[in-house]
């Protein structure tokens, strides 16, 4: 942290002092990652003078970095012609992520500054639904044809390889373009010159369908530990391929999403500050107003045993305990379940096993919470009754939101619907329910009110 | 799912009927990833016959994707040649994992079995510390030196590629093994073979330190987008690579341990089924212990108002919804910000920003909740002074919840502990307790009791 800001401090100097030769240099040894954050605290002056002393492959790759806004500030600052040497150097899938997030004027000028013929590609990636392979994808690969030799297909490499997102994993066509086989440049290097690709490529291919969801994409990348998979259309032919690195930004983008799932939030892919106050508002206003709506319910069964607190008003000070308790106990269960569900373990066939392991654990949960309570509880009201009416609460109610917790993720996935809608907040307003019927109804019968 | 069980009926026939020839046949087609559930389903005695069947490279891959319990079996198993035959197919890194959870009967045969200088760098690996970069790293790496000519580099390349992890990126390296550069295998294929390798590397290279932690090794990995980072020591002389599959795999556990927090489970590695119920409970019992002792203090904080709700015995059932909205828009709140502390977007420094940001929406999201829930109760019970009283407290309770939800997490990682702590568990018990005496303060003055 320390280092980057004297970095920058240095870099501003340059600027100021006009060194450019020195600043250019200077750029050249940094990474392209670092860039960005340099640009964070220059204005837009600052900004673009450092872009254009960028080389140009360093130029598209920092590009790639920016944030949205900057991006577009930049191009509005570029000419043609700087705007149309970066877009030559971006990536196909890059270009197609960047039209996405700019505001159509923009677009109109990306378009115009890009070669026909992959206008016509990029149309045709932008068609792909969102969160599709084909929408991730890039048509930028190394194809071979199944009848070149190791040398044929080293020339073609050579030849293209510039230009390609990966040239590590090459995919071998059949004449009609439909996938045959696939090489790894390590084996091509490896092999004789003179024989087939067809002899030394591995035909058991794992291949991604166009309108594949991205989040069985990164799945597979999981499972099969490749830096790259083909995507094909219906017909096993060749469209483009995904890359590791957007798996990862995939697996990244389900995470988070899973995380605000968790607390109750609507997913949203803007970062927390470039999100308005209004939009922030808007994903976290509707299940708050679910949560407190059927909390609402739990209110009014209260109002029911309004008998009993009233004879003895210390019940009331112990709802907090018992519905926080079983809150907490339902959303260990449902998170571990979820999180069970989602990476395969637990299927839903394994409902009972699930619900007797947390039953168990249950159990000896509850054990230990009513000593802890009893003897904290005896010390200070000297009621054994008391006593056994909140111990015996304890138990039930952590075994009721245990099973609850485990059981609503497995029956909501059964009801193909998402897991993670039974995360802790909705299990909590259940479990809060139940555990104050639990309470209040135990309460009546051991103390005899 | 139904396509690999009948893949599974398929080969047990085949076992049973000993058409071996016709098995090894259709096990050299499958991905190697694919294997091990076939072995889920098979006793001892057929994943033997089976494992005999693979080829060797396949049995190692095969291996390395097993679990812990059937690779121990699987040892048993083996003959010391065909255990040998294993360890000399498996990466330096995936037999320190495997000596990690193997016991110590199993490890005494497997280091038995492992060539003489393997297992001195096995040592060394298993000596750097839990989480650390050494601890993952592998030591299977290409090493150039700074003065060979691209002609010279891939003859060593050719020579000892088959054995490494990754050759598409190689380490140029000083006479005293500093590295010194860095070089992708696509650019030696692109390069004159006459040219000297220290014409054609990046001097600017990213680099590890073998004590750095696994989440920052992941972070890089995030940053700067490669396949492989060389990990040195202090004198920046290089001592191995991490793959990007290893970093993804710290990037899983990472949030799968952020899960966990989140839900108040102490963060283990084990997989749900394979924990036991007395670990399950382990897990569980000390957040659930510290969160019921503190609800505790809410409800000695209720007895004092035990006058108030005597007298209106109402005010008792809206308990559940006011700590229900507050823990839920605190649980929110942190969830959001502790996942932008752990993505660096937001910095120790922002902590006024994000208070104003948090305070917006809690006026925003109170004054909707505000509307609604005064609607719903002046309907049900007609009175006013109740409608001022739920109201006054929703909208207070909110921008409380949402402050502490937001600044706990930035205090609690300004003390440098893990911001996760203070996920939705230990906020919502804060917040409850804050709600409760908001509420019955404003219901004293306002219903003037």
């Amino acid at each position: 942290m320390l280092e980057e800001l004297k970095e920058l401090k240095e870099l501003k100097e340059l600027l100021q002092e006009k060194k450019f030769a020195n600043l250019k240099e200077y750029l050249e040894k940094v990474n392209s990652a670092d860039i960005p954050s340099f640009f964070e605290d220059m204005n837009i002056e600052e900004t673009i003078i450092m872009y254009r002393l960028l080389s140009k492959e360093k130029a598209a790759e920092v590009f790639t970095e920016l944030d949205p806004e900057v991006k577009e500030r930049l191009i509005g600052a570029l000419t043609d012609k700087e705007l149309k040497e970066v877009m030559d150097e971006l990536y196909m899938d890059d270009t197609v992520d960047l039209i996405e997030e700019m505001p159509s004027n923009v677009i109109k000028r990306i378009l115009k500054n890009i070669d026909k013929e992959d206008r016509k590609l990029i149309n045709e990636l932008l068609n792909y639904p969102e969160d599709s392979a084909g929408s991730i994808m890039t048509t930028e690969f190394v194809d071979l044809k199944e009848n070149m030799t190791i040398e044929e297909c080293f020339k073609k490499i050579k030849k293209e390889g510039m230009d390609k997102e990966t040239i590590y994993t090459c995919y071998v066509l059949s004449l009609t373009r439909k996938i045959v086989g696939v090489v790894g440049l390590k084996d091509l290097l490896l092999a004789d010159k003179n024989k087939k690709v067809s002899e030394i490529m591995y035909t058991n291919v794992i291949t991604i369908g166009t309108y594949e969801d991205q989040e069985d994409v990164a799945k597979k990348f999981d499972k099969y530990n490749k830096y790259a998979l083909p995507v094909v259309d219906n017909e096993t032919r060749l469209v483009g391929i995904i890359t590791i690195d957007d798996a990862i930004d995939v697996m990244q983008e389900e995470a988070e999403e899973d995380f605000e799932k968790m607390a109750a939030v609507i997913p949203s892919e803007e970062s927390y500050f470039k999100t308005s106050v209004f939009t922030h508002t808007k994903n976290r206003i509707i299940w708050l107003l679910v949560l407190m709506i059927s909390s609402a319910i739990t209110g009014t069964v209260i109002t029911k045993y309004e008998n009993a607190f009233a004879a003895i008003p210390l019940l009331v000070s112990f709802i907090p305990m018992i519905m926080g308790t079983g809150g907490n106990c339902g959303s260990q269960s449902s998170t571990l379940v979820i999180r069970g569900l989602a990476v395969e373990e637990i299927k839903l066939k394994d409902w009972l096993k699930v619900l007797w392991k947390e039953v168990r654990v249950a159990l000896v949960v509850g054990v230990l919470l009513f000593v802890v309570n009893s003897a904290k509880v005896y010390l200070e009201y000297r009621d054994l009754k008391l006593c056994i009416t909140l111990g015996v609460t304890l138990v039930s109610t952590i075994i009721v939101s245990k099973s609850i917790g485990s059981l609503l993720p497995i029956i909501a996935k059964k009801l193909k619907q998402d897991p993670a809608i039974m995360a802790a907040p909705l299990i909590t307003t259940v479990v809060d329910l139940c555990s104050i019927m639990l309470y209040f109804n135990i309460a009546t019968i051991i103390m005899g009110i």
